[in-house]
């Protein structure tokens, strides 16, 4: 389902130029490359969260909280980038998630509970879920963005 | 994680009134009101086909042709509906899934492969996580436009 979502993701991307990677629909709006940074950030903040049980530290995040954060300050930092700069992000970090859910079985997603979001429980296949359900999400919004970025170079010709 | 994925969609659109419901970002935009319906329609042409191994007759276009199809379809025929309406129709076909999952085992949803996508093999399992990969989507992009009524809302204040 991870390596699904992301094919989906790359499909959504291809051919996109720098201009229209850093394109935003309204001043508050997130680009398309700062949601592709996004999806390697949450990989990552999630390989720490279950392997190592921990937060990003300060260094970490200043390389990756505007990704994670995105609004103000991912349009702020996030820009200029071609799509190979983001796809060589997003592989560098799966090539990582693979690497460390080789050292675990398959029972490791269901046989322990952290307490999560709203202090309810959860086991590490859900946090897993939500990584792919978020870029998921995203997607759709890629979809979208792309769409109007499609109408308005129409517009414009 | 189909119920999860609904429960964020229900928060996502929870106290949208019957204009936000149908408000259209651009003239090409699906409403909220549509992608609401086209949960359920998909959801329903699912269980056609993996529990009937069917497509939707022609009676059942007629009812889900336009939430299935979304675009000119679904922009003339969705409309005019309250948030109460959308969820009752997503609450009764999901609960149609229920009673057609308890006729089957968790064995059923890997224990066979048909001719799916780019004439690719695919399971139930796949074929029903589909389902809300698709409602992910669709709710990242109801996020947005959301978020895009609220600023015009304020806007015009």
């Amino acid at each position: 389902m991870m390596n699904y979502a992301r094919h989906t993701t790359i499909q959504a991307v291809e051919g996109l130029s720098t201009q229209e990677l850093d394109f935003l629909v309204e001043a508050q709006s997130n680009s398309i490359g700062a949601l592709l940074l996004h999806f390697a950030a949450v990989e990552y903040a999630y390989q720490l969260q279950t392997f190592e049980g921990r937060d990003l530290t300060e260094e970490e995040l200043s390389e990756w909280g505007p990704a994670l954060n995105l609004g103000e300050e991912g349009r702020k930092h996030i820009r200029g980038h071609d799509l190979a700069y983001y796809l060589a992000r997003m592989d560098q970090v799966r090539l990582r998630t693979y690497q460390l859910f080789q050292t675990v079985g398959d029972d490791w997603l269901g046989k322990e509970e952290q307490d999560f979001w709203y202090h309810k429980p959860a086991n590490y296949y859900f946090m897993w879920f939500h990584v792919f359900e978020d870029e998921i999400n995203h997607r759709g919004q890629i979809r979208l963005i792309r769409k109007r970025i499609g109408r308005m170079e129409l517009e414009t010709k």
